[in-house]
């Protein structure tokens, strides 16, 4: 996986909110993934529940049903765009524009293919239950999946091509905002 | 404004999820809108604070720098895709694929057009700021945006051409979740 700087992934605004390094580890953390593609000219953003493992970091899964216009569009090799975004706080300034957020941001570039192996798909699903519910076992805490039910479900994988992540972090940074005496106020509500 | 199911604003996945009729909600409560387009071939999903008012409710705004590769993709009247999705809770199932989501979901798509009128803009900046930060006003709390200030800011009009909300609401709809008796449990995480 290369994250360094072909033109798609080049970060133009707030250069200096550039979080690569930190990319794995938003995508280990996020909740949903928004899924970019095209069909016939128009552009689709659709959230996903996915599955993101650092052990195998140039690779994101998603799953769904059989008749998912989505999976069907990018099991043929289709080029992807999967963002995922965690709000971390929004933040107001003594400025109107400086109004900003706190934020983690991933954005991966990649291309996807459909995951036919019932063993694969089983064990996707059930670091993805992992995943989002830590210490949640297969046997113990939720019935595993049957033949037939791996078999009606379908499973992409995306393997990542580039990707870069941005973070904002802290306080208000206009320009009144380390004046006391200007007008108004400014801070963090954390979300 | 149609919402009414061209080919591209059809449910396929879970058609009993659709909530067209809350889409106005939904838009007016997010947080950040994941704003699809192509450029050469390539897909890109990129997060942005937005604005949204139920008075004119085909209207998206969307706010950035000149320099933002975005912007200036979209500037042109490019069709795009603006979803909108806030997670409510994570739903975990004594089956495997029955953990699921509590989710509330708007995409929509339209086309773009650049603000250049300086009124229109600090009338949409004010709007967003009271939107994010209800109460919150120019002059008392914050010093409204400057002429320079605005002419350096670039606002991005959406024309919403078609949209669908889809919402999951409430508990585990799994097999065996209404069995007490078998194995795991089951429930809801809020987030």
């Amino acid at each position: 996986m290369d994250t360094l700087t072909p033109e798609r992934a080049t970060i133009r605004q707030h250069p200096e909110r550039a979080a690569n390094q930190e990319a794995a580890d938003f995508l280990a953390a996020g909740t949903v993934a928004h899924v970019g593609f095209q069909v016939n000219g128009q552009p689709y953003v659709i959230p996903f529940s996915y599955q993101f493992d650092g052990s195998t970091p140039d690779r994101l899964y998603l799953h769904g049903g059989h008749s998912s216009h989505t999976l069907r569009a990018l099991s043929d090799g289709a080029a992807v765009c999967v963002t995922v975004t965690m709000v971390d706080g929004l933040v107001f300034s003594r400025t109107a524009l400086n109004h900003s957020m706190n934020y983690r941001s991933v954005v991966c570039f990649g291309r996807a293919r459909a995951i036919e192996d019932s063993e694969e798909k089983q064990r996707i699903f059930t670091s993805m239950i992992d995943r989002y519910f830590p210490g949640r076992t297969a046997g113990e805490h939720y019935a595993a999946a049957t033949e037939a039910q791996l078999r009606a479900t379908a499973v992409l994988e995306v393997t990542i091509e580039n990707m870069s992540a941005k973070v904002r972090r802290g306080g208000a940074t206009g320009p009144l905002d380390n004046d006391p005496d200007a007008l108004g106020t400014c801070g963090v509500v954390p979300l």
